[in-house]
């Protein structure tokens, strides 16, 4: 049997989020290079940094788990990252890509909420030592999408919107 | 061009959402069915009602626009969905299965939170007028992400988790 007990199911979820970030950390500079808006580039070069932060905090997790940290392939953020990818090919104008990037980097961000929402809830139950750790990273994921809406104000061409109004 | 203004941006989103609804309107009952927990099981069915009124609500916000509703494949929500069901296919434990499937549940809720989040503030914006409507469902997707949290704090077996810190 795969997960036997919470604990496993613990070490399950944290392969998920390691994974994941892995893979923002490599969206992230893709969607950095689209950005057009000089505060929004800026916005995802951060949160690059702190997405491989994240990474060495959730290596400290596994280590406090006496577990080696390993990631493990998961569809959700795939399935996310493969939509705004194809998003960035697609032939978007360039008066509305600032605010379409954003809504997929939203989604990716909600992903990390969930999962943080998860490993917080579920370290606080079985009083596990990551759980400090965890829950700055949830409160940064968090932090980051305040910020992302905050800028889709900013960068919402208004004058794209008046013409589609005409 | 795909798109080539912010309406055009705003329908694509929404096109966006009308598929993740209805296969989200798929993937409940199957969760429903796995659930052990009657107040788990009772939410899983509760949320599959309420996701059919946002499918009506979402057709009001076409109309409102003068679109005719449809839908557009989106691999965010199939991938997220897709862990799920791979999720309940694999050997769980009975007593953390009840855990996992809200930590799969709460994956779709952020989905669904990141993308009517999306949408209300750009039908803020522009000013459009299916803004009400959106900022309803939104506030019930943010009130079941709620709920799920509750309840996973009341699932998660103690047992399961002392003998794995044995």
């Amino acid at each position: 049997m795969a997960i036997q007990n919470m604990q496993e199911a613990f070490v399950h979820e944290l392969k998920d989020i390691y994974y994941a970030e892995k893979q923002i950390v490599k969206a992230l500079p893709k969607m950095a290079k689209k950005a057009q808006n000089q505060e929004l580039r800026a916005a995802f070069q951060e949160h690059l940094e702190q997405s491989k932060e994240h990474i060495q905090r959730i290596e400290q997790v596994f280590e406090a788990l006496g577990k080696t940290p390993r990631g493990e392939k998961c569809e959700g953020i795939n399935g996310i990252i493969e939509e705004g990818e194809k998003l960035l090919e697609e032939q978007v104008d360039e008066s509305v890509r600032d605010a379409m990037l954003i809504g997929a980097a939203q989604r990716v961000e909600h992903y990390e909420i969930a999962v943080y929402g998860t490993l917080c809830t579920w370290a606080e139950m079985m009083d596990l030592d990551g759980l400090d750790l965890l829950k700055e990273i949830l409160a940064e994921e968090k932090e980051t999408d305040k910020k992302l809406t905050k800028l889709a104000k900013e960068v919402i061409n208004v004058e794209a919107t008046v013409e589609a109004e005409e």
